[in-house]
């Protein structure tokens, strides 16, 4: 596999970084960005023997089976039609578009020239993230109810992601498109995104877009997707996901508490520890990060969807699914209340509610809780089907009040 | 002091524990609940001299010189108002009304009556609550921007929680009371919840009242207070608080993580952990739940404001806001919308909303981000006040577009 | 209870601290130091009515109950001798002596005048020590194998500490003395220790005595309780616990890592955490120092012993053990072998070891493992009981010998 | 590369697993083993074209290039000596002998013969150690006085583990082994290895080896390496390392507490964590487990190392001094005392021990420790450099001794 990537700079280095590691079998061919001096020191770097500044040459080039979109969000769709056109496969940074219009015309162009579109939502991708979403696609924790995804840090790195013109809005489109897509593997693809409640506000930075915003997202099956965003974080990068199931519980931390923790004097020597705020003090990094922020599973399962001429686990349709969210969220942030998701072409479930049926004590209670008493006995709290009179049932069965 | 306390059930039994803890000089002369089996129990077991079945005799008994309610909520308002006739100081358990129009009654019998009115919100005297509520005040974090608080487990222990009628509600008005207000207090009691937006539904449980639910507290600065409340959370009790400041992060963990972890396998014994939803595997108990839960230092507050003719640090007062705040929650909740809290006599701040300042790179530009790159040197990121525009000043200054 | 604390240091605070805290109905009447301006000081600050210069008149003071020594260890001698003489109760701070001849003059003379001796050995009453001892004892863990228990930090906070004579050693005699009867209290009081492996050097500090140190204490019954100390760890002050049972674990962690955390970038204000090492970055403070670190407990049990005229969990027979114990870790770190510990009339078991018996597999077979295989099918590896051969038994086993 | 692995049993696989992760350019194209019916298992699984049942024919075969032995400990020295015959380089399982004697032949084997010998310690390539390891380097955390590695878990799966004849000792030779070069790096390869105290016993199972065991390494600059071993915890496997320096500390945890964390009730369906014990309750796996253990990092190194003929970053030379410090630790075990490290051939520093030199306050005192007041102020404790006086320097200096 002979690979392109396009742009050069931060999210470009790290997958070369990941394309590079563990002498894997694919090369980066070419290297393509504007800025011909970025283009070259990147070249170097990476040994990469060819170079573009022109999207279109990068992508026409013979050496070229496959294109990674590493550029500004404003860019994405420029660069999705040169690949659909080129019927070259395309494997496009998240968020997909900066809303639902563009992401669905990237979707489209794919889909007719019969390319693969992968999107590379990493976050999808963690270790952590499939070995858990394998437990729940299980069983282990019964019915999801909720699906949480928080990722938090002081700001980013490029000037670009602060214009919302450029970005297409602020935190929410930059680290919410994670946590949408984070909850709804969780939650499960097949099931509807309904509505969307959401809070977005600039509290800290002089830029226009949002830099706070929390949202709630309803499913057809009435579990809530919810992500807290922010880039006023301070302490470095919080990203955990948190699940709740009717039988278990999910607690993921990728990053500040992994079970690596350095404290530095800061005396000792010229150590700085990455997206850590400081050089001195308790220090939380994460082992490798390529690896644990999902970088080289997600690159595996694009290159084998690719060679075996399969779907990806994430997929521009995915894409186009967060960017519907994404734009229900910022209409519910206006609005103040909530927004139905709009999605064109629905492929999931019809999902039809259905009504939850509840554990029989008997013929004529429902159980609400089974408690074991410290005698070893059980209490059970039960609810008249037919009254909905709520009583309990002691082992000693003396019925009080007075508690 | 001579103590009375009403209520015979498990909350009284809980603040029995911590009025009998540490060789205290405070004792409890009277107990009273309608079940007068229950009430010659307790009487017992905590050696309490006298004892009623009739809530107004135990109220006016001459060996009683406070009243700590601790029945279900559909009593507080009787029992405060015939603590106002005594003209006793009552200590009434949380939430205050099962509404913000009951709550407000409280307030007023017991302002009217000039007696104390102490609001039991144990979890606003927790240790790591009060040490780092005092980092805050001192500045540590800045600006408080979010406070977050979160309380889940698998349901109550008694019946009359279940009952929407008896309750005034489900987890929200039962759990939802504590985070409400521990995140007022990191906000500031001073600012002003100005509207509320919830979600709140029934999904486990064979019941009327909502079993999960989130909301979010707009505070006239612009800060969000957060809740986080389930009656169907698998593992335990989750008792966390999280707060986002523009200079730093809070985050307290009140259970399952405290630094207290025992694995067995069962067959050693027949341990069984309090709250534990299993008596093998991996356990996290807490140290001295009645010390860590608050339960110590609030006590010691409420006895001595009332020796000392003050109020306490928690008074009606609070559980009425707080009241008034999760109505606010229960009409968006209907009305899936941002709706108004309404509070009769505000006593807080007038809370014009301040327009935030940002930091000046020069005279010219804001500045958005400063980082440090691996070289040392700084990167900025920064806005033109008059056109908008966001540049970035590198060391070597080169102008780059495609990262 | 009137109390008489003697020292105006950092533990002496330490103690008043705890005494007052809570409602207590125990008061402090008696301050006694040889500083007479520490004294005046002290006196002000908690309001102790009496104040001495002079150990002998404080400890006869006609408003004295009992004596709190909380001198530097070349002094705990002496003042014990005054209270045996005045025949006044006496609780001393840890360690009991700067020996085990010490010690044991120490517990002969309260002893022989009737009196109670308290040993405060504070961290045997941590709630999470306190309830963690309490599983084990009704077998949650089986039967302890090991228990180790550690205390680093950077050093302590007065000059006498420092001075090997003053001391009577450096960082094992102030911080193993904690170490020690934590693991004894887990591994069974009743059970003898025999002897001791220790490596003990000076590493960083310009001391006579160490500053950092490591034992072994090999018990009766074959259970090993492992001591780690420090002076010169950073980060803060860890205190941790381990104990590994043939049923079970626990691990206690009462410092840096509770639940409790705290980022500041230090520009929000002067915040300083206490026994941090700096005022930024990530801080672990505990919640209620005083009480997580046990002695609200310790005094509650001391004074009730007094009161009820029995003894308390710790006495000066446990510090007497204690200081044999460390003795011989002393002398092993001299002699670089295992050192036997020299106890003068030691009161439990006898101790003759039992030989352990195995669980049996089938009439000719011991057990060694059971594992569940990813089938769900058991395999089995045993050993023959006269042979001594080792075997697998596989579900559909196939014997194989390539692994 | 063309890869034959020896062995197909528990580790065989794992390394398999890890050669085939991430579509890596080296293939395994050999297996070997006794069991001809588990040889036929392992090619069908891992799509190996050639198999074979005899040691020489798999080393001898034309498309084998390098050799991966996985052989239980007792087949280690006949594998090796196999391919150095053959010239071909070898990578060798943990521990490399059963003592340092045979170790010793396989490392003059190897490089008699000119071949590449890999010691393939994957602890020593988790990612987090080699990031910690890195810091240490660049003196993050000043001089490493301590670096402990600790390995318990319920004890191994396979049967020839549990006979000390065929894997030369117990958990002390299985999991040691491990430790001891981990700590070995933070110290300092070449800092020389001088004496072992340990202690070591037969606590749980019915077998002749050690199940658990405890020891210290002393090393010429007067570092201490610990490794605490066992085969009779319970809780899953505890991994983790921690190292104190004289400006910083490492806590790495590979295991049960890496920000992976699920609770299950076991209703929801058959989850099975590896390496739990249980499948319900709480359960902390691990994200990816060849990645995060070290394997992937390990055989890259193991492959660049031949690839450009030099030597990787574990050889056998590291196994040698590893089997040595052990067989010192089976001797202390057995002596009671401090046994020396004996080596032949030692490649490391001449190791003079160098007498530390201390900070000065001034001509005439060493600084033992400087303390911040909570006033701000600074508190020194200090120490004359020919009188050994220990004297503090305070703020407002007025001397005081009774503290």
């Amino acid at each position: 596999m002979k690979i392109a990537i396009l742009g050069s700079g931060f999210i470009a280095r790290f997958y070369a970084e990941s394309l590079a590691a563990q002498r894997r079998r694919d090369v980066i061919t070419m290297i393509c960005a504007r800025d011909a001096q970025k283009v070259k020191a990147f070249a170097a770097q990476y040994r990469v023997p060819y170079t573009a500044t022109d999207l279109n040459e990068a992508v026409a080039h013979p050496e070229v089976d496959v294109v990674v979109v590493a550029l500004p969000n404003d860019l994405h769709l420029e660069a999705v039609l040169a690949c659909a056109k080129a019927g070259k496969p395309v494997l496009c940074t998240k968020p997909l578009g900066r809303n639902a219009a563009e992401a669905l015309q990237m979707l489209q162009a794919v889909e007719k020239a019969g390319i693969v579109g992968g999107y590379l939502e990493d976050l999808c991708y963690t270790p952590k993230f499939l070995k858990s979403l394998a437990s729940v696609k299980r069983g282990a924790i019964g019915e999801v109810l909720w699906a949480k995804s928080r990722e938090t840090h002081p700001g980013p790195h490029s000037a670009w992601f602060w214009s919302k013109e450029k970005a297409g809005g602020g935190c929410m489109i930059d680290l919410g498109c994670h946590c949408v897509e984070i909850s709804r593997n969780f939650i499960g693809k097949e099931v509807l995104p309904v509505e969307v409640m959401c809070w977005a506000d600039t509290r800290v930075h002089p830029i226009d877009a949002e830099d706070n915003a929390i949202g709630l997202v309803k499913y057809a099956n009435g579990a809530i997707g919810q992500f807290e965003v922010s880039w006023s974080f301070r302490g470095g990068m919080d990203l955990r996901d948190e699940v709740m199931g009717t039988e278990g519980t999910i607690w993921l931390n990728n990053f500040l508490r992994t079970g690596f923790e350095l404290f530095t004097t800061g005396k000792g020597g010229d150590y700085i520890a990455e997206k850590a705020e400081s050089n001195r003090g308790w220090l939380f990094p994460v082992g490798d990060e390529v690896h644990e922020l999902g970088y080289s599973h997600m690159f595996t399962d694009m290159f084998e969807a690719i060679d075996q001429g399969k779907q990806p686990a994430e997929t521009f349709y995915d894409g186009y699914i967060v960017n519907a969210i994404l734009d229900a969220a910022y209409a519910s942030a206006a609005s103040k209340q909530w927004e139905p998701v709009k999605i064109e072409g629905w492929r999931g479930a019809k999902n039809d509610i259905q009504k939850r049926t509840y554990p029989s004590y008997d013929e004529n209670y429902y159980l609400i809780k089974e408690e074991m008493l410290p005698s070893g006995e059980k209490k059970l709290i039960v609810k008249h089907k037919q009254t909905g009179s709520i009583e309990k049932r002691e082992p000693a069965a003396s019925g009080t009040q007075g508690e």
